[in-house]
């Protein structure tokens, strides 16, 4: 830090910076697995089986902000997202949106739904209350879908 | 038709058969545009400016149902749709989903949102009563946005 502040900012970087989480989506998710252009974190809501993809590129807000040579594999990893909850759940049906409406950073939901899930046939947002899981269960379910994953 | 059942039907064909629109989705929207692998329609709701991509895929329910091949492009698509809206609607903020929980042929939405839309921040879906565009407009906006599409 002094050794920094010593030599300076020094020239403007082409560089991208260290990705950074939004902090409600870190507050509200556990960390699931690392993909190609993605992490993978599970929602803390025990009513729905819900991964949030995060690309990590930088300053990202809109999928377009994505290098246009990685939204090919990111449209792969919302695949595999799916196919993971389905392989975990026995689920049949997926949804999947990128809204941002409240959180900025792009993020793109992946939802496991049942016929008799609390919001169905709505969508999961802003129905009723999160309801975290109990006590250290989240891990071992966010362990389940790491290994269903590729 | 006589020469068919004449000959019968022969051999079981790996061709895919016709694709078919939804009967619902055809009647909530107007054709925009057909792309490389969706056609694109323009939901009949004046309160948001609302594409809805139809990949041709048969029988697609769900995302992995269109060739792994196709779906790069299907990606594509949905960036085009949304910078085509942004541009004829000068809207900054786009949100796009696979729901699929009433209609299952997969459809993919795309909306142009507003912070004094009449949704706003939640999603659009299933708030408050369809507005149809008055008699005659949609087409002129549905030719806008064709023209915005690459």
């Amino acid at each position: 830090m002094v050794l920094i502040a010593a030599i300076g900012p020094g020239p403007k970087s082409n560089a991208m910076p260290d990705f950074t989480l939004d902090p409600r989506l870190e507050a509200d998710t556990v960390f699931v697995k690392t993909g190609p252009v993605s992490d993978f974190r599970l929602m803390n809501d025990a009513r729905f089986p819900w991964l949030v993809l995060i690309p990590r590129a930088t300053q990202a807000f809109s999928v377009d902000d994505v290098p246009a040579a990685q939204r090919a594999s990111l449209m792969e990893e919302i695949v595999c997202a799916g196919n993971a909850l389905k392989d975990v759940t026995g689920a049949r049906k997926i949804n999947w949106a990128s809204l941002g409406n409240h959180v900025p950073q792009l993020h793109i939901h992946v939802i496991a739904r049942f016929n008799d899930d609390p919001a169905w046939p709505k969508p999961v947002w802003g129905v009723g209350q999160v309801e975290p899981y109990p006590a250290g269960s989240i891990e071992a379910f966010a362990q389940r879908i790491a290994d269903a994953l590729p």
